[in-house]
């Protein structure tokens, strides 16, 4: 089995700490080692280092290398540009099926938070064999609360029972829904978050992007002719801006025929925010989590992120406090999630330095 | 006239802007200029820059003389070690004595903010005609609420209008009132605030200490007789630390037989906290005041005084955030008078550096 990191994404709502020079799946959050670290560490007694990939715009190939040099440089797989997960697995695709083209793939993420590893190692174990046999699988987070900012998918029939995993047909993806509808998902017991991880052999998903996205596969076909050649980075540079942006979720998996379904309880956290991190980091007594510096009089519930600065507060409760060298954000648990319409707000007012 | 400024006060709750090493006389909360400088500005047109005295605590005459060159060197009185405004007025009358006994004197604070400095002049003025009758002369603030932090003088019978000023007998202090007091004190229109500015002629409190403070007035008594001679210094550092800590208002006002008050609208605050500060500075359409650079989303009635990092601040309402170079504050403003406790917590656990 072949491991292909996704090490995309922007982590804006962690602003500002995390930042466009260093995204949040480059930051330690909650661990000494940062999110790609921990997402290759946790991997590491399933597959090979040289077995795993890591895609990612070009702009970070270095910090990637630097952060996991036991992966070879040469699997560090580097997006011209980024056009959505799509054109991202699909260039992947393409490198490992020179490989392999029947080794499986499992398609996992830097930036997301798994509590219980084993479980998850455990879990792709089962998916491999499921996808040994021509499915598209895809792990599913139990939700334990009606989100609306994840996609769902709906089970169908059962099946198999593999190593103590239940396998079912995917009836039905759905993108973030409304509360309601997010609420009768989740009492229905029938409906699992959707978790950006895929498992399927390299054959299957070549043969679905040729099938569901033939002008992207016929883009595909046009640089693998260029690999190894001459003309390789010209060919590249000049077919991936043509590519239109597609998520992997709309593109392939909500049209395939065949995908199945594996529920999971690996203790998963997308990492969305700063009030995540406030549910996900281990509290003091007063309930606060506290990185760096901080003296507080009457203060509970808080997120307190600091840096060098000494951080203190007085009377405050369900805070974030979130200091850097250069940026400072005061803002309640609850409005954690607008800090991505801050960063906009950054963006709009020429403030590039804060980025 | 002499004027007598006051630059002692720590300004605790303004920390972490004002600091043991720079405390909130020395900085400029309220314009380009620090509140020392302000304290000698607004007295400038009535007082001659040599009759300015400023009486601090030794450790910090050098800054005095550098925030305020334009007042001679010898003019700035050291104390040895701060022990309350009684021994601190009576050191300086010492000095004063020397120059002229049947001078006045105004006793001024360089720590409160003063928004009307001609009404106060002109106060001044009429203060200093009744101080030449020989009466210990206060100034007192109408109360505009039922602060329980101030002090409250009680006015007796009216003894004069001066210069359009009413002058009335003092009937009695009242230290620090509890609400319901405080409410009926304001309600009665017979109080005012103690101000702790006080206009008398020199001969007439030095005869006070003798009479009110006779302990005090031998040690006064003693450093003058070296006053002048190779002795002097020596003599200071040995009585100086065996002078008992008294206020003035409790050493002399409060038990003095002859006290006039005049009530003045001189648009006076003693700029206690940080909430203070958000009520005098000008606030910008959204009700924040803001110092340094600030980018918020729905962030309403807040005060940031930031330094050259950026704050940003999503959802808060009547919060104030205060940022320097190593400390950081975050507290509603309803809570800003306990950066008192705060700071005392710091010293508690021994971080000195913070102070």
């Amino acid at each position: 089995m072949y491991a292909l990191i996704m090490a995309g994404g922007s982590g804006t709502r962690l602003w500002p700490y995390s930042r466009e020079a260093r995204p949040k799946q480059f930051l330690g959050f909650l661990s000494e080692r940062t999110m790609l670290q921990e997402a290759c560490q946790r991997i590491a007694s399933l597959i090979p280092d040289d077995q795993i990939f890591v895609v990612i715009s070009e702009t970070y190939t270095d910090v990637v290398r630097q952060q996991i040099p036991q992966v070879p440089a040469a699997n560090i797989i580097g997006e011209p540009e980024g056009h959505g997960t799509a054109p991202c697995i699909g260039l992947s695709a393409l490198y490992l099926r020179r490989l392999d083209p029947e080794a499986v793939m499992a398609v996992l993420t830097a930036d997301h938070y798994i509590e219980k590893a084993d479980e998850l190692r455990h879990a792709l174990g089962a998916a491999a064999q499921v996808a040994e046999e021509g499915h598209l699988v895809t792990l599913g987070i139990q939700p334990d609360r009606p989100a609306t900012g994840y996609g769902y998918i709906e089970r169908g029939e059962k099946l198999a029972r593999v190593n103590g995993h239940d396998v079912y047909q995917v009836e039905k993806f759905t993108e973030k829904p409304d509360l309601v509808t997010a609420q009768a998902f989740v009492e229905s017991g029938r409906y699992y978050w959707n978790s950006g991880m895929f498992i399927w052999k390299v054959s299957t998903i070549w043969r679905e992007f040729e099938k569901l996205m033939p002008q992207f596969y016929t883009q595909l076909m046009e640089i693998d002719a260029a690999l190894g050649t001459a003309e390789e980075r010209a060919t590249l540079e000049r077919v991936w801006p043509r590519v239109e942006n597609e998520t992997i979720d709309y593109g392939i998996m909500e049209r395939a025929e065949d995908v199945a379904v594996i529920p999971v309880d690996i203790g998963w956290s997308d990492v969305g925010s700063w009030a995540t991190l406030l549910e996900l980091l281990p509290a003091d007594g007063e309930g606060n989590v506290v990185v760096g510096q901080h003296v507080g009089l009457d203060t509970t519930g808080c997120l307190i992120h600091g840096s060098r600065r000494l951080v203190t507060t007085v009377g405050l409760e369900g805070m974030i406090v979130v200091d850097t060298e250069d940026a400072l954000l005061v803002c309640p648990k609850e409005r954690a999630q607008e800090v991505r319409d801050l960063v906009e707000k950054l963006k709009e007012s020429g403030r590039e330095e804060y980025l």
